[in-house]
Order: C-alpha cells, then structure tokens, then sequence
C-alpha cells in the first residue's frame, strides 16, 4: 500500500558519480541487493547518521572514514548488520576490505551501510562474491537501479532531480532514498544518497545538508521507531562549471534552497510509501512560542495511533487529536486558545467544536488522500510541519510478518 | 479479545458505600451507562487526576469540588465531556446539580466523572431522567453492576478486593477500574474508584493513593495516549474498628502495601484488557542509573509499534527492542553493557546475540499470553516495570470503527 501514484521521475545523471548493482541473493534470490557508489577523485562528501545509541556497524565505520576522502560508497539490503556488536564491525569491514581489493582502493575511502533485519550476522561472503557485478556494472545512469536495489518494505523507488542555474552554468542535485517503516528520523533519515555537481567546499556542504535535514527528513514519521542504521549522504563531484561555492558566496542559499527541495520530496516519498499508509497526513502546527514547541505538538499528534486510526477510518474524531495537544508537554498552554482546522474546515475553535461546524463536512475533508491538519496555538509566531501516515491493517499485517 | 480469562472476583461491600446504576441510552440501549456511588458522612476522600491541558469539564469539577467534602460520585460512560469547553463546564454542573437535588445534598457535595466520546455534548437531559433510578438502586453490594456501567470499549469488568487485619479489626479495600484505550496515566489512569473502610486522615490517604498510583496505574500503557478524563478516586469511610492511620502511625505502611497490590492488579486488568490485546508484556528494565531512567526505557519499548506488532506475531524480533532501547534519549549509553531476557530465555548479552541463543527457544518464549522482557541497563541498580500489550489487527479494527 501507499499513498497516491508515484512514477519514479527521470533521475539526472551527475558527472563524477557512478552507480552499480547486482543480487548477492541476502533475503531473496533474483533481485539485486547490493550496489556500489563510485566518486571523481576531486569529490567531497558530508553525512548525518542516526543518533540511536545502537547503531549499526557500517555507521560506526561510515562515520569514521568519512574523516578521510571517501571515493566509494558500499550498500546492501537485507541485512542491518546492527546489535551485533565487534563481529559486526570485522564484518563491515571485511566488505570493505574486498570492494577496496576490487578497485584497488585504500579502506578508509570506503562508506558501507547496511539496511534490514537488525540482529543477524550478514552474509559477507555473499555480498563479497556480488561485488565484481556491481563494479562492472557501474554508469551514471544507474540511479534508477541503484534506487530499487536499496529497497527493502518500501513499495516503490524514490527519487528526484533537479537543475538550478549558479552564476550562469548549470547545476545537477539528483537524490535517492529507501525507507518504509522503522522511520523517525533524528538528526538523519533512513538511507538517502544524494549528489550535486556543483563545486562546494566541504564544510559548506555539510553546513547545507544538516540545515536541510532538518526541516525535512527530521520532520517525518510513521512509527516513531528511529532506526539503528539511519544515514544521508551527500556528495558533491565539483564538475560543474559552476564558482566554488562557500558558507561567505551569494550562491549558497540558492544551493541550500534547491537541496532542501530534494529533501523535502524524498522525504515526503517516504511518507507516502510508509508501511501501510492509505493516506498522507500534513501537521502544519502555528501559533506556537518557539519551533521546538510546534515540532513537539506535531510529534504527539504524528505518533498518537489513535489519532493515525482515526484518518485511516476516515473519521473526523478530533477529540483525538485535541487529547494529543494537550497531552505534549506544552507548559502553561491555554486549552481556550487553541483552533484546529482538517483541510479547509474548521473543527475546533477556542477550544472547542466551531460554531457551524458538521460532521459531514469534517468527514469529506478526511475523505482526501492528502490531508493537512493545521492547529493554531494561540501563543506565537513559530511554526512546523510534521509529516506522517495512517496507522492501517496492513501496518500490522507488514510487521507481524516482516520476518517470517 | 483480552488477554488470559478473568472472571470478576466477588467484590467486598465497604460500610459507608452504596453503589447504583441505571441505563440513560447514551450510546446504547439497555446497558446501563450511569452509576451513582454514595458516601457516609465521615468519609474522606483523595484523588488524582489526569495531568492533559486539555482535561475535561467533569475533571475540572471534581478537582474543585474534592476540596468540599463530597458525598456523592456521578459518573456516566458512553460522553466524557471533553474538549467542550465552557458549555461542557455547565453541562457537568447540570448533572450534578440533578443529583444534589435529588438526594439533598450541595452541588460541591458531588464529583463528577465521565468517559466516553471525546468533544460532543454531553445528553444532559437523558442522564438526569435516568438518576432517580440510579439513586433507588443504591446498595453496599452495586460493585460489580457499576464496574460494569462504567466500561466503554472495555470487553470485561473490571474489579478487586481485599482484607487485612490492622491493630486487630479487619479492614477492606474495594476497587474498580475501567480502560481498555487512551490509556498513557500521567499521575493517574482511566477511571478507577477504590474505597476502604479504614479510619485514616485525608493527608495521609491522598498521600497513600499518589504513591500506589506512581507505581501502578503510572507504569502502564496501552497505546501512549493520555486520557483528557483520567481520574483514580479513593474514598475512605472510616467504618472498621481498625485505629485511625495518620502519617506517622504504624498500620500506615500496611495500608499503603495493601492498596499498592489492589491498584496494581486493576493496572494489570486494564492492560490484559487493552484494545485488541493478545498478549501482556511485562517490561522489567534493571540495572538504571535511576529510576526515572528505567522508567524511560521501559515506555519507549513499551510505545514501539514495531515492538509490539512483533508480540503479536510471536516473532522473537529481538533488534526491535534494543533499537528502542538506542532511542530512549538515555544519556551515554554504553551498548556493550545492555542484555536482554525473554522470559527465562537470554537473548542479548552484552550488547550481541547471546553465545548459544538459538531462534527456536525465543519463538518458545514468545509463545506465551504474559511474556516478561528483562533488559538490564549495565549502569546502576535502579530498576522500573512497565506493562503493556501487543499490537494486533483487533487494535486497528476497534479505533477504526469506534465512532461509526
């Protein structure tokens, strides 16, 4: 299940980035499952990583080579390789050991990460024995490719290019992301790839993609489960023709902005791919007294699965969601300031249930795929969007059955 | 569905309490869904009440009102009156104001409780046509009747006794409960009425009930949502011959062990009785830093979908829960120091998979109605248990369907 038709878009190559995939048979035989990234020499990278305290082995190694130049980026599906302490890590290692063997590259400059069933030991020899495919198999067209490879309960691939013009040349960001369930993002999303030609210096773009991370993968969730193996990359090949771009030069926001569209739609792909999920659900939160407030509002409702039921049954039962306010730790929040709109409708106001308001009308705006949830606080200026899915049969379907 | 059988056990009359109910129609036709208790002249009461800004009208009052000496208890199922907002202050003091005529009393006598739908009025008219049916039926043995009027999406009644024998006159405590959904307690739980014979200062009965209810109805939930209608009321009336309880006296720490297990066992029935539960997890997190800490962990594994879709499948999905215990937000988690039981069954040691766990033995774990999960932390001697249940198809069915 998810939400809406979605055709992957055409995804732009970026000069410097090569893609490979091939099936190492890790969960199931005939569908690729590993692929390999290759960047130019002249590239640099920046990442996030989850902030789980059990983290997995490849983002413990990850996190660690990305001190130095990374040129590779190694992945698989299947396999978390997470809680599975120091033999996890001579195991991520290992894969590394035989990509670096393969191409004839130092250790450090490669990135692993891994993603699926967390607690078994992966199959390094399998995923050792599919790397000369995936090598030989590298092209700058192999976003699509490497963009199923990574899949694991999600639906469908998810991906998005776009083109930007800096100081008179063009300018390529094309992004990848994979996730389904186990989606709470903090400070990271689960695996997004994503790559510029622009020529960035490299703490610029780390500065860029945290910002953008932020107001976008950080602000999505379908479970509340924040992942072991959370990661987002970004790389950038510089073959652009485009200035260097700094933290000082006029063309960074306009960088930044652009980046954080990608994020943006890669992480509302997921959304829409959420396990199970019948329906978008938008929490725009306003009127709160500082950002971190209208992201707590938004949160508490997002998680409530009473409240995410409800939207699966199409029902306007906003008691649900006025209990979810009221119960987010706001300090001091006046219950009598508060509004609540579903789409266009005004359902609550002050308080309680608008003046003129009808169940009917509240349940045609929950009839939508989409549906925004707007609440007014009554107590400031900030606010923030949350993103989330229904909670539906086949949630629990999914999960109840994910490994057997 | 509910976890395990559970007949109600016989319920002690407490001199100085009478109990009727009646059927107003609120939701459905021949049940009844109003209940009246009544208090003798010297008794004193205590509660706790639910800490969600927005609580409803009825909680506002009792809260207000419990500074009186109140006498009399109205409650209804089927509305809570919430997210009402000043209207639904003045429906409740219409009910309760029927009620004070009726029987004489002042309206400050009465506290009101209501549970049911979230952000509808409140059928006033029908409650008070059915109170001079509810007041006739008021008898020391309306115990079990009233747990069962008071239940919504509840599929048993629920309810405890107990006697003890303080300075050689025997004592008993009584209580109810009811809660199947909506059930996070924060400083109290769904509805639960508790009454006791014993002679006892009001301080040190409110002081009795905060402590058992931190330990009890604070360590449960179903669905991490917090009631807007939570209340736990306990009524003493002074009738055994037992000497009066103060602070200091000896039998105080009796009392408080004896009231302890009666909330305890109604915190486990409404857990057994959650919404589409299957199964009752235990959650013991030893080995804390502090206990607030073991409480942290305990509810993030407790509120994890993924965790408990996986409960319901009976699949030993051990990577579900240490990547709960990763996000709890605890402060330098040491992963290696974490290991983990199901049942008698060790699991994780040290942060890996357990030398010699095999699958087939989780499995065999996982196959019972009440699955005990012990996580030891590694980092101090706190330690906190949580109850929860699974998550199941049943789950989403009720909430799906509750309105409509």
């Amino acid at each position: 299940m998810a939400v809406g038709e979605s055709l992957l878009p055409p995804l732009h190559a970026i000069p410097g980035v090569r893609l490979g995939t091939a099936s190492a048979g890790i969960r199931q035989a005939e569908r690729d499952d590993v692929a390999v990234i290759e960047l130019t020499d002249e590239a640099v990278c920046a990442a996030v990583f989850t902030r789980n305290a059990f983290c997995a082995a490849p983002v413990v190694l990850a996190r660690e080579h990305l001190q130095s130049s990374p040129r590779w980026l190694l992945i698989n599906s299947g396999n978390a390789n997470a809680g599975t302490g120091s033999r996890g890590l001579q195991d991520a290692a290992r894969s590394c050991r035989a990509l670096a063997r393969l191409v004839n590259a130092d250790l450090e400059q490669i990135l692993p990460f891994s993603t699926g069933v967390i607690g078994e030991a992966p199959p390094v020899a399998k995923i050792e024995a599919a790397l000369p495919s995936a090598v030989n198999a590298l092209s700058e067209s192999g976003w699509e490719r490497t963009a199923t490879a990574i899949m694991t309960t999600d639906t469908r691939p998810k991906g998005v290019s776009r083109e930007l013009t800096l100081g008179g040349s063009r300018v390529t960001i094309t992004g990848i992301a994979k996730g389904a369930g186990m989606i709470h993002p903090n400070m990271a999303t689960m695996l997004t790839f994503i790559a510029t030609d622009l020529p960035i210096q490299r703490d610029a773009l780390q500065a860029c993609l945290e910002q953008a991370v932020g107001q976008s993968f950080n602000c999505i969730t379908v479970d509340g489960d924040t992942s072991t193996n959370d990661a987002c990359v970004l790389m950038a090949t510089g073959r652009s023709n485009a200035p260097l771009v700094t933290h000082q030069s006029r063309h960074f926001a306009e960088f930044q902005t652009a980046l954080f569209e990608v994020c943006k739609e890669l992480a509302e792909a997921i959304i829409r791919d959420g396990e199970g999920a019948t329906k978008l659900i938008r929490i725009h939160v306003a009127g709160a007294a500082s950002e971190e407030e209208a992201h707590r509002v938004g949160k508490t409702i997002a998680h409530s699965p009473l409240v995410k039921t409800a939207f699966f049954a199409g029902d306007p039962n906003w008691g649900r969601i006025l209990a979810a306010v009221g119960r987010s730790g706001i300090d001091r929040l006046d219950v009598s300031g508060v509004s609540l709109w579903l789409g266009d409708v005004c359902i609550v106001r002050n308080g309680e249930a608008a003046p003129g308001y009808d169940e009917a009308s509240g349940t045609a705006a929950m009839a939508a795929d989409d549906i925004t949830v707007r609440v007014q606080l009554g107590r400031g200026q900030a606010q923030q969007t949350i993103l989330t899915c229904d909670l539906s049969h086949e949630y629990v379907r999914i999960n109840a059955e994910y490994r057997t």
